[in-house]
């Protein structure tokens, strides 16, 4: 049977939440890890739409913190498709921080996931195609390309570590 | 000093959410209570980034609950401003259910809620006024002062009621 | 088979919530949203107790946020049945909170809510009659019919607009 | 300052749960420490509208589980002061499960727990007395007297263990 | 079929919680619900590695809070089988705050409480004996032996009670 | 004032976490953004127990997830300091999941993160000096140089593309 195709925009998610004080440190700076949980979940949505099935989380690239999110802060997270292997999507995740009170706006973090998508005997199945509709998303494929071919190798490098 | 103004777009605030088994009922539907804890957040967040004030809310129209939300629909919520007072305003929210398996899309619910901006000693603030940018955005603003000015004027009536 | 009857009291509940920092802005508010989450929650369970079944919310009326709840307050949640139809129920909450330390009480919030029961196939079923046991029951059950014949008559208002 | 008084009624506070599928084990039964937190949770707030103040827990007595609280299930907790002493209090939890479906109720666990009433610099003050207002209020009492008597001397006892 | 037989070391847990605001009353202590809700995790998470199987709680004595947990703290929890019968088991779970600026060390709580494995049935299954492996286990064992003793006859005395 | 020192053991930190049906997705999976969580805040512990401050995550080295997390299993998660710098400090946090009824355990994640300590005012101060006390801690404390050294590479590079 044919996997179809899909465009990143039929999966784009936006998601917005607003910094509350239950999910702060003591100075009022929201923890790294809600703000993960947040990454993670966006991702997911956006790898779940474009499959049509259950995705899970094979792996997040590394992520800074570039600036601090305090409590009372509108946080955007933006996940979108960049590269869609036969059952396994890399999403990547923009955060921005805002400050409502002066409106600045500051890019707190940018996110690369892996999924694999799950049928419901719990394997891989695969996925639609990713139609890149831009030279902007054609290339995000072909970097997205070169990093999956750098994780593939790393992997490698380690099952002969000692 | 001028309250300077500010249009629809530059608040419109949109929220996308996972329904997960933490929010369902043994039948598997998502609560109602849960839907509108959402609506609420969306409409404040776009309320607080108009204002670039907190903001409480002040009220919520009749809202119906038109399809089951299931565990595994991605919900989406739009939250926009449809008038603004000298301190409150009014904002409409729109709630889409996905299900990310057929891809089908149902409108769940729409509500309009009214908030407060409130300043740090607990009192009402005044707000940026709102531009409309689109005849169905001006169209949307007169709604709503007849909205508003028929809840005034229930309000007058139950206030005289025994 | 016969549906059965039940009275008012049988299924009224009484909710009582602590306001923790958890659920507020940064100025200390307890969220609207919270809030509806809790009239929602004591409603569902007063519906259900009278159905003896799982109940879904159809729709909850107009309701107003007249007083700040603030962190620390104590809030008291009273659902009681006011009307039943053949599988739908209405179900009035009254929301008041309590300073514990001054021992104010302030009435915040009355919300009518519609529910439906539902069985394990997923579809409407009816639910015992509601036998008002006082005056005031039988008046709460009288205005409760012209709120459902409203609520009927704006819904076909709108299917018929464009 | 007189302390003032105050009767059991004034502070007795009814609390009523949702046993949702977010606090089941893999059975689909409720967690005890879910349990405990809603007993802990209903006694705070009689003893904290009893006192006026804030309160802490000092401790809660031996507690059984009678039988399993099933997801769905309403549970119902009512907490009243039995006992109050200069700065602490004794405070009763009942806890009722019922099935809505059959209609059967369960008592599921009966708690004592005793608070202290705490000043906003962390320091005991003083609450007012409680007023037994029928014969078994006033028989509650005074086991309640027992039961605090038997507390102190067995903190004597194991403060004198090696 | 033979039980089998496991040591303490094979199902002792250690749990760590950082205390958040969430989770905190208007003074910044931690809600004595919350530190019980830890408590029953960690001594499920024991009983269910030793058992092998789900484990539901069927009693807690009594628990005192020596001195109250800031939110900033850090707290840790050692859950430790300490009796084991054909199906019924004992936890003794340590409870100890950090404060992390201070690096000051508090006992917080020490708590005994007993679990019941469960098959999928919903019925007691045996579970596999405790093996003291220490001079120190073996005199929990034993004191341990007592306090059951002491429950079964408490609770025979309280169904003699009218 | 001198930093002073502390050891790999005296901030090591142990988290143990129940898999519960609130964080799975619907074919029973914790969610992996509820594990990265976890993560970060067994770091941000084992960070904030050696600085005595509180410490925020700076940014979280790839994460893969090996094996998936069922509802039911044990999460156990291992953090322990590896490297410091002046301000900085590196945290290795190994996951591991166990299946209560076989008793299986399987490697689920490896994670480096990075905190910065934080004073009262924001800004960043230096933490005690990191002692290593074993052959394998010194070998961590050089590969934690090194990748720290190419994540400043990294860094730089970034700044210079486009």
């Amino acid at each position: 049977m044919d996997r179809g195709e899909k465009t990143v925009g039929e999966s784009q998610t936006q998601m917005t939440e607003l910094a509350l004080p239950g999910d702060s440190n003591p100075l009022g700076n929201i923890l790294g890890g809600r703000v993960m949980h947040w990454i993670d979940l966006a991702a997911a949505m956006a790898a779940m739409r474009h499959a049509g099935q259950v995705a899970v989380t094979a792996s997040m690239d590394r992520v800074e913190f570039l600036s601090p999110i305090k409590v009372g802060h509108v946080v955007h997270l933006t996940a979108r498709l960049t590269w869609v292997g036969r059952t396994s999507m890399e999403v990547r995740v923009d955060v921005e921080s805002e400050d409502m009170v002066s409106g600045e706006h500051n890019i707190t973090s940018t996110a690369y996931l892996t999924f694999v998508a799950i049928g419901s005997d719990g394997r891989p199945v695969p996925v639609p195609r990713l139609v890149p509709s831009s030279p902007q998303e054609a290339e995000e494929f072909h970097a997205a390309e070169r990093r999956q071919a750098e994780r593939v190798n790393n992997r490698k490098m380690s099952d002969r570590a000692p």
